[in-house]
Parts: C-alpha cells; sequence; structure tokens
C-alpha cells in the first residue's frame, strides 16, 4: 500500500474513528486502524470495538492499493502534530508502515488486514432517512436520561419505534426507572413495519459527535440486531442491545390535574441556586407551590438552607413536592421555548413536564421525598 | 455583621481567596473563609491552609461592622450563580450568615471569627518592589524545574536570593535535580542583604494567579521564614520552606566547547512531533548532531521508530546525545526569541540551553542514555 492524503483530511477522518478505538483492550487489533486504498484513488479507514465499526473514505492519491492496521490513536497524535497543509505518505512494507510529512518520518507497528474484526452487518431490510437535525433533536433531548446501570442493560440505551397513533409516528425513549424523556417525530417513509431497536450509549455517543459535521439527511438501515447510519463519507454500524424495552407508556401520567406554567429560564437559574447548598448525595430540591407562586428550597444538614420564589401560574391547591435538583435541570435544559408546563398529582407521583402539547418531547419525572 | 457588595466585587475576591482553601480539611475552619465588615466600609476576606494566607479587602455598604466565617467554596459557589450586576446582602446572626440577592435567600452554617488562624507575619525586614511583569517571568521561566517528590522538601520551591556579581542581581533558581532553571534580574532597592528563601509552589502559584490581574509592582516584604506579596487590594503571605537549596550554582557548566544555535519552534516542533511515539515512561529523544544538522529520533519497541530532520548551526563534531522530550519542551517553551543556543560537551554532560549570553533566564539540563 502507497498513499498521499492531505494532512488536514486525514486528520478529520482519523478524529472520527479513533473516537471509537477503546483506550484499552484486551485484543491488540482492536486499538489499531483499518487503513485500505483502493485503486480508483481513495483510502478506507476503519475502526471497532466489536460491537460498534465506524467506516470512513477519504480522497487519496493512491501509488499503490492494498491494505495495513496501525494503532490508531498514535496515528491520530501524529497526524495532529504535523505541520498544517503537508502531504503524509504512507507506505505499507515489510510489517511495518512508514510516514513521511516534510523532514518527519515515523515508521509504525502493524498488524495484518486480514485479522481486523469487521462486523457483520447482514440484511438491514429497513430503510429510511432522517434530517440529521431531527437525529440531533431525538438524541439531546433523551440521551441524558439514558441509565448507566449495567445490571439493567436493557435500559442502556435509546428505544426507537414506529406507533401508528392517529399519524404515524416514530418515537424514541430513554429511561433509568427515575426519569423518562420521549420524543415523538413523524415517520419517515421506510420505516413502516420496522423492529423495536435499543441503540447502545456509546453508538448514541459517537453518532452525535459525527451529526455536528453532516448537513443534509442520514440515511438509516436496520434489522432487529444491527443499525446502520450512514453519513457522506462515514458509515457507523452498530450491534444493538438483545433486550426488550420496559412499556414506557404506562409511566406517562395522563390524569395530573395540576398545572403550573412557568419560565423555564428563571425555573432553571433558581433550582440551580438552590441546589449549590445540596448535599452532593441527595441533591433534592423542594417545591412549594402556592397560588403563582413556587418556592424552591433546599436544607442541607451540613451547609444551611437555600430558598428562592419563582413566580408562575399556578391556580390549584397549594402543596409541596421535590425532585433531584440534577434530574430537573436535565429537563429544563432542554426546554427551548418561554414556557413549560409542568403537569403535578400528588407528591408521590410521577410528574409530566413538557413545553406544550405540540412539542415533540416530553419528560416524566419521579418525585422524591423531601 | 450587616454589609452589601456587588455580585461582581464578592464573586472576584471570592475567586481569589477560594483557591488558597483546599477541598478536603481535617481542621473544619480551614474550609472558611473570614468575612470581616469594618465601619469605615470595607470587607476583608481571608483564608488560609495554614502555610498560606490570603487577604483581600473590597468596597461595600457596611450597616453593622463584625466578622464571621463561613464555607469558602460553597460562598464562592453562591456567588457565581446569582444573577448579573445583583447586589448581595450578607447578615450575620445566631450562630448564621444570611445571604440575601434578588428573590434567593441561603442562610450558612458559620463558625466563630476567633477560631480562625492568622499566620503571624511578624518582622519582615527586607522590602523591596518588583514589576508585576519582572515577577510573572520570574515564575513562568523557573516553575516548571521545581520538584514534586516530597521528600526533597527544599526543591519544592523556587529559590530565591542575592547576589554580588560584576553588579548586583537578584537571582531566582529552580531544580528536580534533572533539570534547573535560574532567572537573573538586577536586584531591586531594598533586597540588599536579603536572606536567601525558598518560596513554596503551592505560593507560586497562587501568587502567579493574582498577578494576570496586577498592573504595576507588587511589594514583596519578606524574613528568613516569611514571605509576604502586596498586590493592590490582595495581600498573600507564605511561610517560606524551611531548608537549604543546594549550591545550584556548581551544576551550571562553562566549559561546553560544542555550540549549536537553532530555530526553537521548528526544534521545538520537531521534539514534539518524533516525542509522539516515545514510550509514556522513558520519554527520551536522541539528537544526532552533525555539520549543520539536527536529527532527532525516538525508538519504541511497542510502537515503533520516528525521525526528523532540523537544520541550525553546529561546526563541531558529530555527536548523539539524549534528552528527556518532555523537559526539553518545557525549557524550549520558554525561549521567545528566533534563536536558540544549545551548549554541549558530551553526551553524559549536562548542557546549558539559553537564549544568548544576555538572557535573563538560563537553563541546564542533564541528558539520557538513549
Amino acid at each position: 500500500m502507497k498513499a498521499t492524503i492531505e494532512r488536514a483530511t486525514l486528520l478529520k477522518a482519523l478524529s472520527h474513528v479513533q473516537s471509537v478505538v477503546e483506550r484499552r483492550n484486551t485484543i491488540p487489533i482492536l486499538s489499531n486502524v483499518l487503513l485500505e486504498a483502493s485503486a480508483d484513488g481513495g483510502v478506507k479507514l476503519m475502526a471497532t470495538d466489536l460491537d460498534l465499526q465506524i467506516v470512513e473514505t477519504i480522497g487519496a492519491a493512491v501509488d499503490t492499493p492494498g491494505a495495513i492496521t496501525v494503532p490508531a490513536h498514535t496515528l491520530f497524535d501524529i497526524a495532529r502534530k504535523l505541520s498544517e497543509g503537508s502531504q503524509v505518505q504512507l507506505t505499507a512494507a515489510e510489517g511495518k508502515m512508514l510516514i513521511v510529512a516534510g523532514r518527519a518520518r515515523f515508521n509504525l507497528q502493524t498488524l495484518p488486514r486480514d485479522d481486523f474484526p469487521v462486523i457483520a452487518e447482514g440484511e438491514l431490510p429497513t430503510r429510511f432517512e432522517l434530517p440529521a437535525e431531527t437525529l440531533k433533536q431525538i438524541i439531546d433531548k433523551t440521551r441524558f436520561a439514558i441509565s448507566t446501570e449495567e445490571t439493567r442493560y436493557y435500559l442502556n440505551g435509546i428505544f426507537l419505534h414506529v406507533s401508528d397513533d392517529a399519524t404515524p409516528v416514530l418515537k424514541a425513549a430513554a429511561t433509568d426507572g427515575h426519569r423518562l424523556a420521549r420524543v415523538t417525530v413523524p415517520r419517515p417513509d421506510g420505516a413502516e413495519g420496522m423492529p423495536d431497536v435499543i441503540i447502545p450509549r456509546k453508538c448514541v455517543a459517537e453518532l452525535r459527535k459525527l451529526l455536528d459535521e453532516v448537513d443534509g439527511s442520514v440515511e438509516v438501515s436496520l434489522s432487529p440486531t444491527k443499525i446502520r447510519f450512514g453519513m457522506g463519507a462515514a458509515i457507523l454500524t452498530s450491534k444493538l442491545i438483545d433486550g426488550t424495552f420496559p412499556d414506557y407508556s404506562r409511566v406517562i401520567p395522563t390524569g395530573n390535574d395540576k398545572l403550573l406554567k412557568i419560565d423555564p429560564r428563571s425555573f432553571e437559574d433558581g433550582v440551580d441556586r438552590v441546589a449549590t447548598i445540596a448535599s452532593e448525595k441527595t441533591r433534592a430540591v423542594k417545591m412549594a407551590l402556592e397560588r403563582d407562586k413556587i418556592t424552591l428550597s433546599v436544607t442541607s444538614p451540613e451547609n444551611g438552607t437555600a430558598a428562592e420564589e419563582v413566580s408562575g401560574d399556578y391556580t390549584s391547591l397549594p402543596f409541596e413536592i421535590g425532585f433531584n435538583a440534577r434530574y430537573l435541570l436535565d429537563i429544563l435544559g432542554q426546554i427551548e421555548g418561554d414556557t413549560v408546563e409542568i403537569h403535578l398529582a400528588d407528591a408521590a407521583a410521577p410528574t409530566l413536564i413538557r413545553e406544550n402539547d405540540k412539542a415533540p418531547a416530553l419528560y416524566v419525572l419521579m418525585p422524591m421525598r423531601v
């Protein structure tokens, strides 16, 4: 293999693929990136952790087609440090890869391409397109609720499924048992009849990073066990979580009769301020609701007390309820409009939070005893 | 105590003093900041770790003079989160301190001011002024060489002493046994006859942060055991390291007969690039010197090899020498001009690095076997 690539092009692609490569690997070749130069001029970069795989193709002047694998993080570090605008010549020979750029030369240890594990995509019968902006929204408004408890592996991702409501929709949901986030978007053409899937947290994270550089649409293809995101030059393929996501629709309250409408920014700031003195462990903040007035407060045995009044529209009976400040802030951080609706029942019942009944996103938050 | 302070003023002062407060303290009051409101309108903030003490005085509308101590990090976090432009009212009563700003109210636990430990400065007979810029230079060009080995406590700081060379000078030096950095500046008026002192690393770090906000001069006062830096509203007082700094002048080579003159930027970039593949442990880079050409190289059993040629003025006999790349980069990072002089003797002898013989800073670097 022999190919010459513009440093900036190589660096950008490597920054994507090295991010999939774990820092510690018991299988040496998983630390490597596969470089494949093809006769028609182009180098394919590929990295995997056996569950998630990224492939990116970049322009190159290919002298000799061929393929080799080299340590991904090392190659990325080298590319970062090469001078701007330099041309990087990659030559594989005798079990090494020579990198020449300007007056710098590197000779890296390699592993043979045939040992590189490739995720077999198999058939991906469901195919649809989603605007990158929509996919970003789905991720941003749900990922914070993904569980990190490894024993509940079926909650360690975003659940994606179609549903025939009044109009056909695609729904994305994530929950850790304390809070639930759900986004509903119109069902894209081709998604009808798709299997329910759970996209793992790491795939979500890598996808989100790549989306920042995507305009236009993303091509999603999936089967019950694999999902593939096509974003122009980059393709991300992931195994899906093999488990059953709980029937979350049952925890979305429908009869909450107390409605608070409030400015999300002043509410967020107030919660953030009073939470300053909350103990790291509980982070409980109390909301005392009275007519058009909410008093936020925190009591910490070590630190003292904090309280702040925030105005809002509230006309039901006064009552008190507690929430984990962190969870409340996660949700409020996703509300973009100038009003948020908080639908409450009582101090022990799940609370529904949304911008309004037209908003694609809704959140359910379990209260805490305070 | 009752006083009202502009939030930005309070925040800035707290950002300085909280930085002196350690995150973990076995003595509770060391987590606190002392607030002292005086009748003539002004609040003094004070924090300490028993070795280092900071005092800063800020403008305030004082209703009732008095003093109290509250957790420094908590008060800082609160001040950070208060709305911009708000007025912060601090009221101490019944063992608590009430903080009111806008609609937010905090009630913090306090500890009595009388329990707050104050470092007794004692007599500080030596007094001189140094321009803030000079003091910044002294710190920046030496601090990286301060030892972190706690057993060699007498190397855990910057050594400051005066010397009657051809002209009287003030010298600052730091070493960890592998490299030495020394800066020489004209002796300021008042420094004559001052005792040799070692300023501890933490004092150096806090001083350097404060200097970013100082124009003009810093008033330095010291005795054999304490040092005090007066910077307008802020005063930093530190105990000095009670030990003897080694006679470092003996390790500064005077007879190195091989001279390399090189552009520090291309040298630095080359070292940084080839060091990419150096193993984390040794980080050894080899320099092969030939007539007007230096070849930098690294060999790593795990990763492979790297080499880069850099041009330079060199006319002595060819030879090879190795350095720790990190140490070399630390020094080159402090060279501002477009040439650096590297005075070499042989592969085992200390090497002298400096911009030129007029430069205030000089560095000595021990070679490594490669």
